[in-house]
């Protein structure tokens, strides 16, 4: 990690596999992935690498918002990575800036019905690291981390 | 593409799996990767996707500049992406700021020992891009290539 790091560490009351899917199924992401009253109303997954991590959140007032980024690293049940910074194809995503970021997942057993959950968003540089942590990183993914939990235990 | 790339194309007088080696392979590469009178004094590949892409050049006057990157996308003798905004572990490589950047390379046969060539420079903003350009790319790459064809000839 790194000078420029934010960080969420938990252990989540939901079974790995589930949390898992969460992650990786669009249709159960979308349920908890944008901390209400926010909510996600499209989203895209390839999981491959280079492939397509795409997904619209949209304010109370309906104002929507893109996000387009892909996957750089995909280890099943383990690890998950990705990126604003590319769209597919490689291409420099420049909508993202200044923002860039890398988040990494992971994922590990953590006892019954449990899952060790890190969610780290690495960034080029101080400004980038300051603007993600004003947007509110922590309150936000707090907050779709508990939702994350529920929707999951709904899926038993 | 975007509006902030650098591109050279060229059709190489040599052979494909050839002029693969002497991208993919250190022993092959640091012959002919720096324009003379620069030297590429050390070299490490790691052939996979997030795999290790280093290199160190050497000025005329002895300073040296090392090189950190990490491979995206490997399809052998076809394709090979690496950028340097990442080193290892997909940790932002703060080092080369602004001038980020990501390569990726295209071949294909274009007759009797012949490789059709594509270099693109990927960049996220106008910044990088003319600091690249200014850098010397066409010249730098025009010139590297010619070393490329130079070396690979030399190992038929």
């Amino acid at each position: 990690m790194t000078q420029f790091d934010l960080k969420l560490e938990r252990t989540l009351d939901a079974e790995r596999d589930l949390v898992w899917r969460c992650w990786t199924e669009p249709m159960h992401l979308m349920p908890w992935f944008t901390p209400a009253p926010w909510k996600a109303v499209d989203c895209r997954i390839d999981l491959k690498v280079g492939g397509e991590f795409f997904n619209v959140m949209q304010s109370p007032e309906g104002e929507k918002f893109e996000n387009h980024g892909v996957y750089l690293e995909i280890i099943k049940g383990t690890r998950l990575v990705w990126t604003n910074a590319y769209r597919t194809g490689w291409l420099p995503n420049g909508d993202a800036q200044p923002m860039l970021t890398t988040i990494v997942l992971d994922f590990a057993n953590a006892g019954k019905n449990k899952t060790q959950y890190a969610a780290v968003a690495l960034h080029w540089n101080e400004a980038a690291k300051k603007q993600h942590e004003e947007m509110g990183f922590y309150d936000g993914w707090g907050v779709a981390t508990d939702q994350l939990v529920a929707y999951a235990k709904s899926m038993r």
